[in-house]
């Protein structure tokens, strides 16, 4: 069965389509400025479950996850337009009210201003079109198709962490204070997660970004296959949630959510080390290298060298 | 219970909104154009039915519902969005090749450039949000809040087309070469209607305008609320569809069709007669005119007033 990124590119060739391909698509705006814009659809049983969530968890995450979008291209968020759907039993309640507070109090941190949208009924799950455009000077959004051969891989921050919440949330846990602290931020990484701010990014000269919202496998075989690269990452080098500790799991039961858990929405960025402070990577987590090695991503493990095959989420 | 219009107003206050509440939001892009952008989600059996309709007529039918609000703000469409949730069974055929092909010829008219999106896996029913976008030279969108007592009002074409096509689908007649002309005709309106293009408007002065979705009495309710304005309608001017002499429908039901049918996609406007050229105006439909008499629409109807309700689609 082909997969939604196979039929994306599909329809990118048949038609053309020159934006598409990126976390966002960028569009001139002024003569100092271009515009970058992404959409993001929320299907209820498929990206969320009511029984795990709250409404105003689910406004909060649906805008996130398309800020994380915009921070990887090194973008500031301006304005949104969210398009919501719901069934009758939701409308006569305070969910809608719940949904749109949950999603302005992290629009309002972001700077975010709601512009537009549409309201709509439907019969049974709800379903969310998050739409997010922002800003970059002229011509400095971050791609994920500019990584070279030799750029060093950094990530942002620890990985695995929603992924591990998703597993508690499957395995009946749900977001409560009778969860110990550990649980508990898992738990909210998954049904709230904080996207990064990604300006920054842009200031200090980083070669090519994505964020990782597939999980890293897949993302970074996005950025491989946009730049005609290879990689190579070292597994002690991954940055694994803290709260891992406390959780009784296997070392390959956690490598596995470090490397195909998705929606830990940390950005992965390229960086040719000779050009950047040395003082702006230390906050970063170093775990590999880009190669010449075209479409490979090798994962270095205990000494011995595997093929790191993209097993992040697909829809199909 | 509240309709969705009273809860987007709801919100709009609660959040200080200022961009909400046209077809269009219009936001700043250079020193010479505004952008205007909008939304529309299409949910399956809600807005359209399978078994009604055909995949291409589909791709068609979600462009063309958000062409008619970047018509009505008399601005020149430029680039869209396009989300699309579809169930394993669709994405396993000719689908969504046949979605986007319906979807690209009308886009390729209208000069429409697909910049990005999403696809999602949904169990069950097909939901869709387009999100298109324009420009218009700056200052120029056309609102729904600038009527005045006195202006002139007129539709750009036909009405009740799409309403009555979608009665006929209702009865269970198909889009088939088996229907005679105006059958078809009607049918076609409603599966794959044809939006006006509307910077024609902008360049000639029209004061106010909105596009007809929800339906008449619903839309000139809308530039009534925005424009503090009432309205005055002469039933015997209104613009029936040329196809329903071919329909067994008594006068009453056509009139119900052409006041509170959806979907023409024609455009409602206002004008000061005395700034507009009457050759302009000429190829439109004069059906009535502004009133000092906030938020009442009066219908004269064989020599009789009475107060018109708006009655066109609502979710909620």
């Amino acid at each position: 069965m082909r997969s939604e990124f196979e039929f994306i590119q599909h329809i990118k060739k048949k038609y053309a389509l020159k934006h598409i391909g990126d976390d966002c698509a960028v569009l001139p705006k002024d003569d100092k400025t271009d515009m970058v814009i992404t959409a993001d659809l929320l299907v209820e049983d498929i990206d969320f479950r009511l029984d795990w969530t709250t409404a105003k968890f689910l406004g909060h995450k649906a805008l996130a996850v398309s800020l994380s979008d915009i921070a990887a291209m090194g973008a500031t968020p301006k304005w949104a337009m969210l398009s919501i759907g719901v069934p009758e039993k939701l409308w006569n309640s305070d969910f809608l009210d719940e949904f749109y507070e949950g999603w302005h109090d992290l629009a309002k941190e972001f700077g975010v201003e709601l512009i537009g949208g549409d309201i709509s009924r439907v019969l049974d799950k709800i379903v969310i079109d998050s739409v997010l455009s922002g800003e970059v000077p002229k011509g400095k959004a971050i791609l994920r198709s500019v990584a070279k051969p030799g750029d060093a891989i950094y990530v942002s921050g620890e990985l695995g962490g929603a992924a591990a919440g998703l597993e508690l949330l499957k395995n009946g846990l749900r977001n409560s204070e009778k969860l110990n602290s550990a649980e508990l931020k898992l738990i909210r990484a998954q049904l709230a997660p904080t996207p990064k701010k990604g300006f920054v990014f842009q200031t200090f000269g980083v070669a090519a970004m994505i964020d990782l919202s597939d999980g890293l496998s897949s993302d970074l075989a996005h950025i491989c296959s946009a730049s005609g690269i290879g990689a190579k990452i070292f597994s002690e080098t991954l940055p694994i949630n803290s709260n891992f500790g406390s959780l009784d799991l296997s070392s390959e039961k956690k490598l596995d959510l470090v490397l195909n858990g998705g929606e830990d929405f940390e950005l992965l960025f390229t960086v040719d080390e000779k050009k950047i402070s040395p003082e702006f990577l230390t906050e970063f987590h170093r775990i590999g290298e880009a190669t010449a090695n075209v479409g490979i991503i090798e994962l270095i493990n205990a000494g011995e060298t595997v093929v790191l095959e993209p097993k992040g989420y697909r829809h199909f």
